[in-house]
């Protein structure tokens, strides 16, 4: 099985930036551990900063699931909201932080109506819910 | 390890009540099912209608962790949230539908900003997550 | 054929509360009086002031017809709205006073969206339209 | 006892227009029907599409009881509000469809705070009941 | 020099509606006795309840002025503004009773933004403020 | 084939009612001319003032595509959307100017739903784009 | 019968201050005007750019009648708001300018509920008006 | 002289819960030195986390005056508000918290519009003003 | 111990202005009468109605606490809930009338987050309270 | 004359991406078949994910006119509608699916106000009509 | 070249209020060290806590510029917006705060469209800034 | 010392694109005159119309400062904001035009709360000041 993830803008520099929110572990490193954990599974990875960069990635993703942490975009973006309502892959949302104790326009998600679910707050942590819900799915 | 799972108003329907969003699984056999899965944990539940008996419920809660689906009372009660925020012991906050393809009004959380994390969307499956995340912490 | 009556919060006060906006008239012995008009028609009656019992009453009614006064929970319980849209008797909803001559908080409904039809400000009388309706269905 | 049953906008389309709405019967030969049925009542028809005719109408009505279904004059209409609160007849307010069920606009009326009472949802059967409250007010 | 008076819905009625809001008098014979003070004016006037004969009569009128009262369209006819907006005879808007007391719907006017000026609350002497207006511009 | 040309309030001032926005060339002469262009096509045209006269007319008409261009009814007249619902004669939607340019409630449109389409801020040349699409519906 | 003027901030500054909007006449000399235009009213004027003092000279004004332009205090002062309440002398509320076509918070007046009527957007001759009002009550 | 203490959701954790907020003391031991403070008075105590118990209390009570904290409920429910409403005991509403210093939601109240008075931010030291107050009604 | 009473605006008017809202009683008579009644206490006294007096006035005061009572400066001015952030002496609020009884611009305070606790609806009886509570500081 | 086709986000999968939505033909294949019929146009076309990359293209874009589908962007890209602004060639607006009918953020357009016209609702033929359009400017 | 500063209310204060917002700097010893720096410049100060006298001194400033920072007035005073549109004397705009790292309510300015430009959020430094901009103006 | 100089979308067009709103200046000619002028400053420029290469290269910088103009990003892009708030670099944010002049979606910033300061309306020179606040950090 192959899980492809796709992370948004910033996300690059997890466990550089605001650690009391982001946490101080590398959001690679941390993907290299899992990829050790689950070694059945695939790991294609993907980070950009550019919006249509992510939504054409996910029009073109092959794979069985997607985990998609699309970060800022999440909040402002039809545009990836509806790349991910158009194409079949299942995609499951992670947030790292948890963005309801944050400001209000992290509140609202262009996104989350057209994915199988969301993980939210549980730090670097939710990716490895992800994995094992996109195992089962 | 205990962990405590708490379910709000109409919960007990669930399998019965409008299963093209909450599915056909009875959520108490889903539990026992659960409990089978995963027998180092100790399950304790608790079901009820009534919201002061939910926020009763969880200031007197002792376990390791709360999976906590507020149904229901998760827009509505201030009192529910103070609750949840008043105890010290982890809680997990789980949604068996996906609630932003739903109702405006079943999108915004009282209990969310003061939870360890949330999972939403997933169906009973959620609960599955909940317990192992609840197991890492 | 037997209908059931669920009155909410307060409603036991009717006729000594506020009677400018509930009249005078007691609503038990109101009920009384239409049990005897309408003697083919076996009635149930139940008042809460939890709204947690009123959504077990609900859920749990054996009736061929709910009529329902949900009181100030009209305005506030997505709860008991749930229990409405996921029982399949009809139900019935009435208010007794003009709510839209009152506060804005009163015009909205969580319950109206899933009943049968309303019957608003005709005071007790209302009771009695909605029997001739359940009857009717 | 006379009766007036003011039908505002597009009523004149009942049985034809939207039936998954408004159901397949015409209302004129419902109003027929009912006349029969309450043969003590005196019945006067009036439909127009035409806002300030509805508004003359019910301003030179003559009658012991206006049943008045404004369509969607019921959303827009300050005048036609105006109207209701301008004259001593008892009005009742009928609408076919739950309007708490369609769009948001339908769910604010100018003409519910100046009426004896609303009923709502009951498809034509609510006629009934409007006749039924009338010859009791 | 000729002063047309346009009034709009229910205003036939005052004298007779909600006189605690409107006054006793009638306003068809508050308009006889304001032409007998002022003999060197023409008066004409124009009363409907129907919005758009409002509008075709302000299309077409050939007169130095136009003294309008829109009554509840005042609020709600953006046909009526657009009338006013398109015609180059100065127009003086007037209200009887002081909207600022009344419902908040009550305090929009699409009208205002395209008149010469606005006079409200004075009940019908308004009107004679306006012919001293009108004498003046 | 037959179109039916339907236009609101104020468009009879077409050329001489603010020439900024809505440009010099009369509305009826430039249909004249559009009809000597498309000579396969019969022309039908209806412009009212009137609300509910727009109502009837749609609702009437026999026609194997309507040109509707409601003027300042299309922000406000929830009957004439209602109307456009109601039959099933294909309408299309003209605006003469940009409304986006224009006040804000301007922007809003009651009609545009239930439409095949709309072409807005061409001038009047819209219509003629409006004839070639209901030719090829 | 004397009349007391009061002026708000900035109004001294009328006849320089955006002519586009207020004019070039000079407040002062269009009072001194009025004055003798009236020789049987006694003109007694204040204008003050603070808002507390605008509300004492209120409270202890002793004139037939106040003739109240607050300027920009009309839209933020509810201290000014609550003093025109406390009096009992009659006011009139005048506006140079045509507030409806400039910034929408110039749409909304504390002052206007309380106030025996409003005149709006006549340039200087509403103070004109405003007295002829006054003499009349 | 008796008094009804009246303590809502959460209010039994006081002195455990987030004391940054609600201070140290527990709020028994301090009603207990209350009552020794006042000898005269009649202390009786009522503690629910239940909206509908709490309705039910104060519908019931009997004694010279109500001390309510209604804790979160003073911010959802409608239900403990008319219950308010329909007493007539005199009732005072006492905040330990100086709610306007927290989120948004803490400063609407469906309870303060029907009391005699508020009292708010004092800490419990707000129980002995309402004592103090009161016995001074 | 010296406490510092700040009146804002038209309480200078308390006893004559709206009887029916703020009592009969003049508030520098009740302020005499509380003087004797806390010999104890240092009255230090002051009233204004221009908001920048009052600014100064708390920025300036030298006293144990201030009993603010903002009157519509609470509602609109932001310079006084600075001033009142600004200085460490303890500010406690009052209002005479139960503010939540009456328009709704008067539930919002700029001041009331800032200061030790706020005192509403009790009439004057709460600057009573507020002495005790400034004394138990 | 030279057209330009600028196509925005998701518009590379029409024909595939939701159908029911969208139609099932091609874009591409579309304007192949439109390049066939208007042989005197030179067809110039460009697609891009990228929000920067459309500003760029319209920045630099050489063309007789554009026929511009934003898709998404359309509703959050105020970059866009500025760099729409910004040219002097003349911009026409295209929607495939009716927006009206779809998710209330679909309504706004940053592009519209600056746009020579916008043409919405009648699928992939709404870009013959902005052919056609462009063609007579 | 003569510079007015002009500072609004609490501005007194700086060096002693809030210091953590505002800095520790007494802005009157950094104005003294600015006029140091600029011996060219003639430096007035005024410095109000008096809405109106800010107005007034605006009014009636003789300068080749206005330097103001009009403190809480910033967000409230549409009478000192006005009367900075009134004058002809260019006006920078000074906030020593970062206000968009603040309430909500600081982050409106009715005074921003009407002056030359905004320094804001660079502490006491920003006045430099504003004398060397109002040098090169 | 070293200060980049971002630039976003469109701004590569000042001098050329509405000139009445960002003057006729070119931009870069104008950073290259400011270069001269501070010749012990290193100039770092970069302009893109892409919002994710701007972040990128916000996250990259190294400089002393970054003076940021986002251009209509400022307001669409939390990414950016993010982007700014996880850099230690101190940033200057300018604004050419003054915004508060403009439409509403121009006067809110996701940068600005993250931001040293911001200047706003003084044109081009704006980035002088900024050079100049800069080297004074």
């Amino acid at each position: 099985m192959k899980i492809a993830f796709v992370n948004g803008p910033n996300l690059n520099l997890v466990g550089r930036r605001e650690p009391e929110i982001y946490g101080r572990q590398n959001l690679e490193s941390f993907l290299d551990q899992l990829a050790s954990e689950f070694k059945e599974v695939q790991f294609e990875r993907f980070q950009s900063n550019v919006e249509g960069e992510l939504v054409r990635y996910i029009q073109e993703a092959e794979a069985g699931a997607i985990v998609l942490n699309a970060g800022a975009y999440t909040h402002t973006s039809i545009a990836l909201g509806d790349a991910v309502a158009a194409v079949t892959i299942p995609i499951i949302e992670v947030h790292i932080s948890n963005v309801y104790k944050r400001e209000v326009f992290r509140q609202h998600s262009y996104i989350a109506p057209h994915v199988a679910g969301t993980i939210t707050g549980f730090g670097l942590a939710g990716y490895r819910l992800a994995v094992l819900m996109a195992m089962a799915l």
